[in-house]
């Protein structure tokens, strides 16, 4: 810029400061070569696979966008999250009508990056929860041999029949458990709660052993120690652990840019604990954030709000590993 | 219809399919001819008996078009709802301008339930709280030698003076307690808490032995505990316990819908807990849900949610019994 | 209802009243088998295909509840539309995911619809505008050999190209001219205005000789004039007419429930008038009404009850056919 | 105040300044004993009366509040409307479920109002539209003799049965009409449009020979030539003119405060040139605006607005007058 | 990108693709060196200057960001934008408290472009209205020998003193004024209207010989008309002419994001009539658009929308000189 | 008033009735000459020392508006509010665009108040948080001997530097610290929590020994102990308390108009019940409430509500003091 008095517009604002006191600052984007990176993000923007209306799709770019209001540093853990290298490998391209293709696609860019950068941990920005069974077998078909266990915080079994529906947002459990990717027993959901599974499904789910923890047990035993049993549980029976966490599993009155969210749900605090753990268990090599749509949010957009913070805690936890 | 590709439309959804897993499938209307039901619900669609401009007169049709979100089994407990029988009694008639004509609409339509069906359990959707009043007078005309008890939840005290306001939805448990319906005494009213009640009205509940216990004292000795220990006392000194939930208990943080909902108020889980151990309680023989706005609430209809939700706790609750 | 003071609840409202006073009363079910319709209502409840996020696939129901709030009779041209006979043929049948069978359903369902009533006028209710190249195609399946032309209310050509989205709903213009079911000379576009399509789209336009008409011609023309004589011209080239109503033509201040709508676009009561002459012409056989989403709308539905009047107003102009 | 750094606080902000520039400092209370006022202003905030859910009753405060906003000069007529004197006389003291007794104070305190004051004119605020029912009765009685011609604008016919609904707000003209008040053929309605009229209540008004104007006919005669001819043949017939301004005459894009608003209806400029004329016709010796509910206003007030600048409208018509 | 099924996120979004059919490819920033640009775009992010609250300081970034919703193809016109060549120098710095010294940058900013680039229109994007005087006094004072007229579009005078205010956005014309800078008689506003300036302002307005032309008198003689012959006068009386668009000068149910507009304001499709007639006139070298407040918007954005589509009217007529 | 059915209008409401019930009626202006006050209420409504955009400005006027809705009675502690003498001072005068002069009316406001009444408790409600240095410096002035503590709840630590910002509302904690008017070990800040502070804020504060106590920290131990605690720290170093109150302290979830709000913030029960031991703190002399923007607020005025409900926590404890 020729002159003082003027300054660059907003459309480059985030290479603006040379600082890396902000997350935008911090995140590298994947084409700078940062190499051996703890830490890769990438988008799956899809959600004309929800079986309900849902702008999910709009998540990952909401996502990035907020970085800029938060800092890196965890003033209570007293943690500096800047230690850790992370990338942003941009978002899997999807295509308009077609959805299997565009499921193909997070399948394929999963494998690709879970091989090019196998000591790395993933997080994918959803989309709605059919992301989850692509991302899944995309790691089973780069680690065929290794068990997957799947640590799920949801309000929701997500175990509807994808005879009926297709690979939709309510069906990716069971995509995989009748796929024979993953092994029912080895599915804890954390967060199941009130009226909102059929019984069928919870036959189901029950026929399958899936591992349910209602949140009323949950609160009970402590949401932490919650955590930790069930990640005791998944690190005795298999080997690596993916987590999805469905955001509706949140408690409506706190977010109101989950659609499905209900009452009775995991207030955010409860979440952030809960990811801390999560953060910290070095079996876990991948995360998923899904179901969070943007164009519901509150006009000071609290629900993308605690979606970074959220996996900012996870983030905070990673930094505990050896 | 003719052709496999298209579908009644919506107006009669909820007979569209022939399973039992939801509300909406789960009820039967009365005139089902339903012998010996459990519970009975009915409707007191009146709001223009509020002090303030309400328009809680719409809730029970909300309240009923919410059920096909909800299944009947809760995976909290463990418990199928659908071993309840249950009718749908439909709406009180209520004149457009005649209070008086209303409220005694009411009354009647509860003598003729609480009558025709006395094993049944009562669920009264109101409506402003005026037609607390109404429906306990209804009661006593039946059994006029049982002693009625009360337990409110309730920010308010509710004893305003209706020579002053007439039957106004202030007022109502000083109409039955001026009106010998109930004594003072007899009344528990758990919620009151802050700054919403002036202090005549606390002098009145007072000298009238109405039992108060503010929030802070509740939250102190349990939740769960308090309403145990209420209802116990009650049923040591009544012979058949009425329950109103005034929804303007609830915090204003999760009622958008209540619009005399303070801050301070119960968290929607206090009120889930309470409801359980309410419908638990052999004594409790009515209930009623007043208050809620339904054209106040946010565009994800949370209050309507929490209202539906809440009852459904109750049920759960009524379960239990033998 | 045994008791004259309980009153049959909300979920049957529709046949609560024994009059014909309100278009929920008037329109009768497919099933009840009324002969010779004058008018056919069926729904294309999709909008997984649109580009960018929409709930149009929400429009039939909320279409249908907003019945009741409307009269039958027309003031304005002291017309009784109770005189015409109409049925709805309920929703065509979706799959959740798969896109390509959906619209293979609603072309089927159109060709069956046309076929069984030839001398029905049909109004399909969308979804998002990639139902339209399924019904045209579904009527010219049934009328080989008949010249279909579209009059086209749009703020967009919708003639992206299917081979880069697949059949999405920036395409089925083009989806018709590429596929040889309807010449692009035949298509006239009321509506176009401002900044809002891409100059390779009006190059293709301009090559496949769509008759374009911009606002403000049509504004100095005269709205009526404008829709008077674009209706002339095809009726002197085409054997049919096809009306496709894009709510995304209306300006962006009146239409907060249609996510494309713009400014500088159409004011609904240009469009009561146009809608007024389109009904009257004998060669309009079909309308549909497209990309209306409902949970976008305001807290007052101002959206959702400009469509049921724009329909009215077809309806009204049908009146006058002879 | 002591120290200059410090300002009495808003809740007397009406005599903060000693300046006329705006509304709030220009019009007087009654109390102020201003003789011979050329206008009178009084509330009569009562909203239960309604059909539907309204909190017109909170109009009249707020339409006072909004004047600090409104100065008294007319630019475009390059009038000063602070030349004209101006008292508020408050507001009508409602019961809080005697719908019957607030009707009467209604008219006791308009009959006070036009005997004390003879030559003045009445401006009333509701309230919903039942009170313009008491308003004429109570001047009938103050001018037995008189012929009474009502100018109405309003998007409904106002004629349904108080038999059935008792004084309601969808009955006043009925019930004046019925009630040997007013004569049908002394009522002119502009405004009527749509579909918003069942067509028994349009039976009945075409049986009293009610002068329908609908709003399409008063657009191609023009709006203000409507206004002048309708008030010409009211001159001709009666000895004063009572105008009702049903708020909901206005389209519902640009008022949302006004729940029965729909569209099609009178844009506010429209509004604001037929007040202007209004207010110079010398018969026109009563004006009442009803069924503003700025409960469901939007975040800019902005129906309180339109129904300030309404009014002052009508103001700068009047000082036209002789 | 390594993979084909990933792509970079939306950070780098306005370099993404390599075509010039949307505003956001087409307008360059500075610093790419363009040469001749016949169109300069900045900002001046300011609104603590402002007497109400206002987030006018955000609307240069929301401006820009929604350049990408907009084609460089006006229909209407049948005018290709992309002819003329604009940059963007970005926003002036501002300092966070010192408003004074934010005000000398935004003057320093205007001088230097206007004295770099003397063959370019200048176009500013507020802030609040005291940008205006700002930038009227960095061109005065490049030109200090040219005689500047300015084209007011606004509901107010903006003739407040700034000896009690301060430079604040209710002053800027009176700074001119009584600062030599402009002559009264060479300031023509367009869009007063209602009861929005106060008596007082309205005589000083008359004794400095501001041309006021009402939206009434504005509306009779034909919008179009009133800006050619306002034009045509300054053109006689100056040497270039000053535009400044306060968007309060639009109906308030046209535009939310505006907090000043009022009722019986412009119309959108008056205002980019006016502005494309503005474009035209080769005198107009320097236009601005103030008090959008991005932060009051609705959910749609469709004031920000406004304010792009107004900018590229002006563009549209820009294209038109010879 | 000379009719009884007519009441004097809204804008003297505040001494409508004669009792006490209710906070508005129990608040008397400083004119009314009470003397030896127990509490003094006083305005700072600037906001535009905010770095972001803020109507923090508007704040003192809702606070005071909303006293009509609490009565002055504490049920929880069974305590009568009205025993304490509390008289409104008003609101200190602010200039329109010089924050100097403004900031410096705060400073001298308070010499005034805290001079005047040295043995009243002040509260000032902000305005943004600007106002707590210029407060503070002149208690300092009139006080020149004593330690100043102060007890900050905030999600911030509020210590930019002024000298690039000016004192903008991101400083007041750094222009004490570094202008020597408190020490750094003596402000202790609770309420701290997750990414909210860069890391060479947190830097600064560890430097200057600023006792931060994160919230998560503070629930581990309780929040009424961490208050204690606190509290007696600073009982123990400094010769007065000055406690300021950021609201943004709050979750979002609680306080929609607090636009800095964060997740993970102080739920609204654990504010009150810190106020309440804060209140009964002898060496608390002073507080102020800052950064809450009404016009920010949601429909029902939830952040305002828990404004005044939180400032009546306070009051209560104050009753405590011998």
């Amino acid at each position: 810029m020729t002159e003082s008095w003027l300054r660059t517009p907003e459309w480059s604002w985030n290479r603006m400061s040379s600082g890396c006191e902000f997350v935008h600052q911090w995140v590298k984007p994947l084409k700078e070569g940062v190499s051996h990176p703890d830490v890769i993000i990438y988008g799956a923007p899809i959600s004309r696979s929800s079986i309900s209306v849902s702008g999910a799709s709009l998540y990952p770019d909401e996502f990035r966008k907020m970085w800029k209001k938060f800092a890196t540093y965890n003033l209570e853990e007293d943690v500096d999250l800047s230690t850790l290298k992370v990338i942003d490998a941009g978002d899997v391209v999807m295509h308009t009508t077609d959805i299997l293709l565009s499921h193909q696609h997070i399948e394929e860019a999963t494998s690709f990056l879970v091989g090019e950068y196998p000591g790395s941990t993933t997080c994918m920005i959803g989309g709605d929860h059919s992301v989850t069974a692509c991302a899944v077998r995309g790691i089973k078909k780069e680690f065929p041999n290794e068990r997957i266990g799947i640590l799920q915080l949801d309000t929701h079994l997500d175990v509807r029949d994808p005879k009926e529906l297709g690979p939709a947002n309510g069906t990716p459990i069971r995509q995989l458990i009748d796929g024979d990717v993953v092994q029912g027993k080895h599915v804890v959901n954390i967060g199941l709660h009130g009226y909102y599974n059929g019984k069928s499904l919870i036959d189901y789910a029950k026929e399958k052993e899936i591992q349910m923890v209602p949140l009323k047990k949950a609160r009970k035993q402590g949401i932490i120690e919650t955590a930790q049993s069930s990640l005791q549980y998944l690190a005795e029976n298999v080997d690596r652990i993916y987590v999805t966490v469905d955001m509706d599993v949140l408690d409506i009155s706190a977010a109101p840019g989950v659609p499905a969210s209900t009452t009775g749900g995991l207030m955010p605090n409860e979440l952030f604990e809960v990811l801390l753990e999560i953060g910290k268990h070095p079996l876990v090599k991948h995360i998923d954030f899904v179901c969070l749509d943007p164009s519901r949010d509150s006009l000071v957009e609290e629900t993308v709000k605690i979606g970074v913070h959220a996996w900012l805690q996870f983030m905070t936890g990673r930094t505990f590993r050896g």
